[in-house]
């Protein structure tokens, strides 16, 4: 599927805010497809189609986690989560794209996941330092993302966990599965330096 | 058991310090089940007990967590939660205490875990609070633990989470989980107001 027809797909989706920011995600996807390696085409698809579930009402939102059989735990914590998981099953059904890695890059865009692919984290981070992201640390991030991929994807992570933590809000298990990964990762290579 | 006959014993395991601090959680123990109406003989006797396996060698902790099908996700976590649940263990099997409540407050002492008693919550939050601990946060929890059992409890994982975060070290599931179930019951109740 080419770029000026998934956009004008999803364009149908989304706030004019919220079409802005899918395109800094695009944009900042295929640099970072770019610079380490991923596929820059799933990164643009899987980017652009991130937040396509965004604005459905929640009541089809958790009737499709409920009929599809993702994770019940989803419906106990924030709805913020919903639209990822959600947003994958509608991309391949409405929107027809079969490919498991986009589709995966999109199901994890929020909660991160142990173990994630290149692309996924890709995503994630992409999401997180947009150009049009402006919220406090970014700039780490940011920094972070020229040189080192699973750096910038774990402060961001701690980010998020101490914002909700601040904000006295549930914090999804996966990401703190995520967070764990990445440092037990980190532990076992400093083991071998 | 008699106190003075429990502390002879335990004393044995401890160095002096730490012999100190069981001092300092037992009496502390003692006054939140006072205060929130939990058994005091059994908040005694839990407190008493609680770091009784702190000093075993790492390797017969291990063995043990093997051994009694202990949840194996701990040996890939700080070994600092090892003695919780492996002094459950222990001082049933070599101090001889059965009750399960006592043993509960003893296992889930470190951790926590989701919906915790009374009993386990007393003992989590005298370890956190007793008067030798001087670390950031501490007088904050020491404050609410005079109101209220839960938010202490909340402020207590909250700052054990933030400090993980800060010295990136891993965080045990069980402890966002007991995060989880506080925030959600908090929720639930104001909900309800």
């Amino acid at each position: 599927m080419e770029r000026h027809e998934a956009l004008e797909i999803v364009k149908k989706q989304l706030t004019e805010h919220r079409y802005q920011h899918t395109i800094g995600v695009m944009e900042t996807a295929v640099e970072l497809a770019k610079r380490y390696g991923a596929d820059e085409k799933k990164a643009e698809l899987a980017a652009i189609f991130h937040d396509y579930a965004k604005f459905r009402p929640k009541e089809e939102m958790k009737q499709i986690i409920l009929e599809q059989n993702m994770p019940n735990d989803l419906l106990s914590y924030n709805t913020e989560l919903w639209h990822a998981p959600v947003g994958a099953y509608l991309v391949q059904t409405e929107v027809g794209i079969q490919d498991e890695d986009i589709l995966k890059a999109i199901r994890y865009h929020t909660s991160g996941r142990a173990d994630m692919t290149l692309l996924e984290k890709i995503v994630y981070v992409a999401d997180y330092i947009e150009p049009g992201r402006i919220f406090q640390g970014v700039e780490e991030v940011r920094a972070l993302a020229q040189q080192d991929l699973d750096q910038a994807l774990l402060q961001a992570l701690k980010n998020t966990v101490q914002f909700l933590l601040k904000k006295n809000q549930p914090i999804y298990p996966d990401t703190i599965h995520t967070y764990n990964a990445l440092i037990m990762k980190k532990k076992g290579e400093s083991v071998h330096d």
